[in-house]
């Protein structure tokens, strides 16, 4: 085959700088980033955000290809990362079944990482063992952005979360922030816990006595400086909070059933909360939601959490691009 | 990141009217096309068929994406969504596995709807449940084409049986069309005779006693003054015959196997059947099947149901450009 | 909808020349190749190979639509075929789920492979059952490339192994090959022999007793003119070897596990074994491995396992782009 030079010209990178602060970086843990980082990747993000209104689709990322690799199942996250690498122009390799692969044929999960890297130029990994992102990043060249690892980390969802305060509410400082539900294993609010010590704002939390926040989380914002106060219903702090995050509290968490049924109803939001809610207040979930929030409440504008998913695609374009330079 | 406002350009949509009678529209069923819907949409799929034969792909859809969302597995039908938005250079987030997934944490079919609306321009989704298409597009802002909802209809499935034989014999009009196996729970029959109501052609139907054609269909197509006829064997109506749908007479559908063991060779397309049939006649069938018809007819150039598949990707690839705003 | 005509041009494929040997021909087995063959593929695979290293991806096969159909599951293989149609520019319809879908209901593979060649322009097939690939390539009019069939047939693992010699080593005649393992079982080791015996090398094979190299395959090379000799510890031929082509030894294949215990020793390859081989000597593994490299070995610029993995994208990608005419 004679080379066709040619090609060789049709596929210089758009503004190739292949700069930026997380050109070639891991994005595995929100400890990771600095408030500087975050405003920085925010407005990577709000850029992504107004490119996709108005274009829906771009080339930046043309000609880069992304490994998913899913060792858990997870629609929600693999979907928002393979929208966001083909709105960047670029391609995917969907790996959802590792349990029937050559990883259950009993390969490690760094030599499947590094034969990925053959193929692909950036690599989402999730699963299920704590710690797993930090291996994979040792073992691997290119980067590794850390899409869940067990109870341990989910990045880019705290996030995005953080950006959808931010562009819901204009800014971060300066708000009360009430995090609802099971506090104890819920991973979205121990990283977004994280990333707000990072802000001026104070911080409720709400839930039953077994499911309360950590002390050593609660230890790390009062360190920070960050007001906090702990609660078992929602009642005395929804007239204050500015964004209320509520997350599930699964039954399976409670030994003793009546004390489960006494405390259930306190933590499902309905149209008579959002009634004594600030009028800006802004509602949040990660998602998916099984009953903690009414469906009524769904066409109320403060109820934010499918505009979250929305902002997920942004922040992960965001992430996308700035790992691979082009941001 | 500066807005690269020179890509603002680039993507400029080509042709962009975004009009059209579907343009934002879902596809839920058959009984929402008139006469002259249908002419549309084959007047389309026709110049999607000129324009692969010509080109192969061509980038009507470039930067759009379309969600693939299958609750039940269908290779055949997935395929062919896929590769038709492929075609039209557009990308797609398949999701196949909602078994594994998200959805079997007990999230409701709305919310994951709402939430892969966030990420893709149209949601393709075929689900167990009757009514589920059209339970997913109330909640949906962006369109929704309904790939099969359990026994109740599969809407795309229908068009491109009625534009296959428009293709393979110029019209619909005077036609006979015999209709052969299970008639009772046959899902595309049923839609097919829906649609062939619309047109003058007389319609016979060859099943077993047990699996007839049900009575409110084809009181449905006695109002619009179709002549029908019933039948136990393809015999009598085979020479008259212009269209010979097959369907596949389940074993299972039977109490008395001495009665399946009896009828089931009067349901099995031979090369002895082709030599009865007229010269130009066409010989269809939704696929996969399991013995109905006789490999040995497939290389008859009356057999159409290869052809048939392939029609499936032009209508397809028509739906999509229309309800995107594209044709 | 008016036909775009101004279409038809944007994608008049690059140099379409649409000859070369292999264009509209079927990858189904090593024994196909010619020397002559070799060359010609290995050199495309080298161009390949520069453009990747210098744009990454390019639109050789934009429009071209790959079914990558997978009866049984293989991350690796599928991935580096998915990888290979994006970096040429053209899509991708995964269908890994075999299990679930039409064809467990009974659809023949010649059914399945006659739709999806028409949504497709070639069909990757991984099949457990040998000759699966000879059967779809006669039913298709598309090219079939057998991406491994059952103990049959790998042929595309075969060339990527015979080009990671010749990439890492310059040349293949005169060298000393040095299989060791399990020889009975391993198809790789198998195609591997059939394509040394178009070269003029030395061949040194290192089994237990019980999963000694087949004997109709030494005569086979026996009869082309090449040196082979057979052991049953490596210590004798390491010092000689070039390329050492490690495969694993399943404890499965020993009834007298006394056996298995007292050789799997001797088939690991740890820092100690690099010691004592050549300076310029080549380690490879089909991958995965099950501990048969010890991972103290993956920094040894010796060790080629994963630049293998990278090889194998650029012949995959050279017989996409030959088998449609565009190489």
């Amino acid at each position: 085959m004679t080379l066709p030079t040619h090609l060789l010209n049709t596929h210089l990178p758009l503004g190739d700088q292949r700069t930026g602060r997380f050109y070639g970086k891991d994005i595995l843990s929100v400890s990771q980033f600095s408030r500087d980082d975050l405003e920085y990747i925010f407005g990577v993000a709000e850029a992504m955000r107004t490119m996709v209104a108005h274009i829906g689709t771009f080339d930046l990322l043309k000609g880069k290809i992304l490994a998913n690799l899913f060792y858990e199942p997870s629609t929600r996250t693999s979907s928002s990362f393979l929208a966001a690498m083909e709105r960047l122009g670029g391609s995917v390799i969907p790996i959802n079944e590792v349990r029937y692969s050559s990883v259950t044929k009993g390969e490690s999960l760094t030599d499947t990482v590094r034969t990925l890297e053959c193929y692909a130029d950036v690599i989402v990994l999730r699963h299920p063992e704590t710690g797993s992102a930090a291996i994979a990043a040792n073992a691997a060249r290119k980067p590794i952005i850390n899409a869940g690892d067990g109870i341990g980390e989910h990045p880019t969802q705290a996030l995005l979360d953080l950006f959808t305060i931010r562009e819901e509410l204009g800014s971060i400082d300066g708000l009360t922030v009430t995090m609802l539900g099971d506090l104890k294993y819920g991973r979205t609010v121990h990283s977004l816990a994280k990333l707000l010590a990072l802000y001026r704002v104070k911080v409720n939390y709400v839930s039953p006595e077994i499911l309360r926040m950590p002390p050593e989380l609660v230890a790390q914002l009062r360190k920070r400086g960050l007001p906090q106060t702990e609660h078992t219903t929602l009642d005395a702090v929804l007239p204050e909070t500015d964004v209320l995050y509520v997350t599930r509290v699964q039954k399976e968490r409670f030994e003793n059933m009546e004390e489960y049924e006494s405390v259930k109803g306190s933590y499902i939001i309905t149209a008579e909360t959002m009634k004594r809610a600030k009028p800006n207040f802004v509602l949040m979930h990660p998602l998916p939601r099984v009953g903690e929030i009414s469906p009524e409440v769904d066409d109320d504008p403060r109820a934010a959490y499918f505009r979250q998913m929305e902002y997920g695609l942004y922040v992960r374009m965001a992430l996308l691009a700035m790992v691979l330079g082009k941001a």
